[in-house]
């Protein structure tokens, strides 16, 4: 029941509720199979997964099947693929924060269930960490989860209904789909302008609104794109939204976690006429997303998420909450990692930006979206030179050793991913690998390549430029 | 949308088909008034939560805060309601599951995402502690989830579509039903005897079968009953799922914490004719609840369960993984844990039975279903003496500070449910308030006492007796 292919995966069609019904209807008939043949010769015939499980599909996971490909034995690899910031060693977490799991353990007071929303202390903490003069919460307001992946599951089902539709982001995290399509939620796609500094077509998302639509999910900063959203643009949204009365899935796991002069603005602290449910965690600017913690934070200053909030308090009891000992700990981690932790983690991250950029500035048929927040960047590759994005991401990693995730992971065919997280040496290095491998794809003399544009690497999305 | 009341929340109806359905209509009709008070006065109107989570219900909740009155302020609080060992002092972790976790804090190789599925690791200690020779297991066959409550989770999703049923236990664990009613899975209750010992009453279990059973849940040793089902039950259950080719979940998450001779037989062991799931954790033997970290066993000998494999692999990806510190420490929990550490929380647990039941004998109209395993016993409450189990509970709060659970909370009215959790001191305690509570509502003389029938104490579901 899973699609066999990448192209299968991305191109699923949104499952309407005509398509969960047929689904059920196959799953009916390979029931009633069953029983057939255990009527006769009673052997057990195989067992049909739940349409729900069948739905769940995770392209991510899948593409990076498609990309298993042996490296070059004579190259270092070096992986760029997959957006976890603890593998390269660079990024480590906060000794704060080991120490405050260290405490935590030896207390013993973190053992046992806590409240299925989570242990009021560290409700607290996210309150009084999040809480802005414009936009101020309580402990009340925040529920806890087993990471950001967990809260934007809680929300999306908290919030829709089969039939109904979510708008997300192509580009995109494709797990706001994986969430989506098993209820027969439909992920409609709105588009980033990639040739435009990745901001959203507003006009094209507003086209995507009808009566079914009941929720955005604004994903900033971006991943894959590393776009940091100016705040005009941010007002923008905020303006149609209102428009429209469509609640605001805000995923902010990035956060601050900005560079060269771009400035994060949390969506609720703009005074907004919408509803916002914010998602966020400890994994992406504590740098431990394999501590499975994160959170929602509901914004509701028109007070009419009372019964959303009933619902999403009702949703985190199935699984009672993300792991006690983390949760003991979050209110050192929120409260006592020195500042100097994260500007460390930013000035990284900006010099792997700017390093990728200067290294493959000229090269001809691709271009850097300079990035201002997150983890990534955004590479984009004429395929009348390279081919597509999945054979130019399996022949790097065979002939460079050097790993990426075509855009197609993320709804962006014509790109690649690299996440940025290495020290600056190895990741000059690996672009000047690609460099050389594009060089070589080329029939072109070299010469050109001082003559080629470098437009991709202007700075026009950013209110810092 | 929530049901207001104990009985409300009980006494919900299964979610056919058709009722999803009706909910689905209602909400659309609360969208569309809401689309009409959008195109008036451009004011929010409340929005509706999803059909989903108005599903998710978990009485167990609910009661407890229909037993939140006030203790009697002269006695000290004693807590025999909530289900986690870590709340007493009296059974603390292990000191190597404690140093397992500083230790996998320490290496650092735990703070990144693992394998959805979980460490190889961590999954390869699963298969050495629980693969026995007539029911191997390898890594292969565990997925890893964020406490049992998420393995059943995935369970449950995994196997069954709307209007598909699945057979649970009353008295049981209300979690089942709450993570069924939401996806439209009817919870259909069967009966365990508790006039006779506790044991399934297999001839209405079968009269519950259909074409739409998928799974049916077997939870050994049982909450809230304590009782350990013997072999030749559990190879009658076997029969009856072998007979209709009915895949088990089976909930095994108290595991060998059996006492006064009771032995434990893991369902997959006994040879059976049918596919198994099996759902446990570290929450109740090592006492860790708040750890979240269970997992699914694959029981798939007949090599039926290949697509349901599948789908539980792509369920898993939804939140990626438990808390991978915990993966991390899992090896060193679960392979070297002395033994004296289980044959410890045995004896205090078995201790505390022992003295509720001696204590009670003989009250009028209270009876103990003795229990073998698990940390709960079941207590009957004469109606007609005392009143129903709600009041009972709320009563014995105000006059003794004796916390207990009503049987209403598991489906099983007339019975109070205990946590033997604490020393056996403070049980002896406990039972002597009981006692003294019972003695004062009571009109007879105190000499029946004696008289009184203690039959309920009698032992007659368990292999050792």
């Amino acid at each position: 029941m899973y699609p066999d292919t990448i192209d299968g995966a991305l191109s699923m069609p949104p499952l309407t509720k005509a398509r969960i019904i047929s689904k059920l209807h196959q799953h009916e008939q390979a029931l009633r199979d069953q029983k057939r043949s255990r009527r006769g010769k009673m052997e057990w015939a195989p067992l049909p997964q739940s349409a729900h499980a069948a739905n769940t599909v995770n392209p991510i996971r899948k593409i990076a099947d498609a990309v298993a490909v042996e490296p070059n034995p004579d190259k270092t690899p070096i992986k760029m693929h997959l957006g976890d910031p603890s593998l390269t060693g660079r990024l480590p977490p906060s000794p704060i924060a080991v120490q405050a799991l260290e405490e935590a353990v030896r207390s013993h007071k973190h053992d046992g269930y806590g409240p299925a929303v989570g242990e009021q202390a560290a409700r607290e903490a996210v309150a009084q960490r999040y809480s802005h003069p414009a936009a101020p919460i309580t402990a009340n307001d925040v529920i806890l989860a087993s990471g950001c992946s967990h809260a934007l599951q809680i929300a999306i089902e908290g919030i829709a209904n089969p039939g109904d539709n979510i708008l997300i982001p192509h580009p995109g995290f494709p797990l706001y789909s994986t969430l989506s399509k098993p209820h027969g939620i439909e992920d409609r796609a709105y588009k980033l302008d990639m040739k435009n500094g990745g901001l959203i077509d507003l006009e094209y998302m507003e086209s995507l609104i009808d009566e079914r639509t009941r929720a955005v999910i604004i994903n900033n900063p971006g991943n894959p794109t590393g776009i940091v959203f100016p705040k005009e643009h941010l007002e923008d949204i905020l303006k149609l939204a209102s428009r429209y009365q469509l609640v605001i899935i805000a995923d902010e796991i990035y956060g601050d976690l900005t560079y060269d002069g771009a400035v994060f603005h949390p969506l609720a602290t703009l005074s907004p006429k919408v509803p916002i449910i914010t998602c966020d965690g400890i994994a992406k600017r504590w740098m431990v997303p394999g501590w499975r913690l994160g959170w929602l934070i509901v914004h509701d200053r028109f007070r009419v998420l009372s019964e959303v909030r009933k619902g999403l308090v009702a949703l985190s009891q199935k699984i009672v909450g993300p792991c006690a000992l983390v949760q003991g700990a979050l209110p050192k981690i929120l409260l006592e990692t020195p500042e100097e932790y994260f500007e460390y983690n930013r000035q990284v991250i900006s010099k792997n930006a700017n390093a990728v950029c200067r290294v493959l500035k000229g090269v001809k048929g691709v271009h850097c979206l300079k990035p201002h927040g997150a983890m990534y960047m955004m590479i984009s590759i004429d395929k009348t030179i390279y081919g597509d994005d999945v054979q130019f991401a399996s022949s790097l990693i065979q002939e460079e050793s050097v790993y990426c995730l075509p855009g197609a992971a993320f709804s962006s065919p014509g790109w690649i991913r690299l996440v940025i997280t290495h020290g600056e040496e190895m990741t000059e290095e690996a672009a000047m690998r690609i460099r050389e491998f594009c060089e070589r794809r080329r029939t072109e003399p070299v010469v050109e390549l001082v003559e080629s544009s470098d437009e991709g690497c202007d700075i026009s999305n950013s209110e810092s430029d």
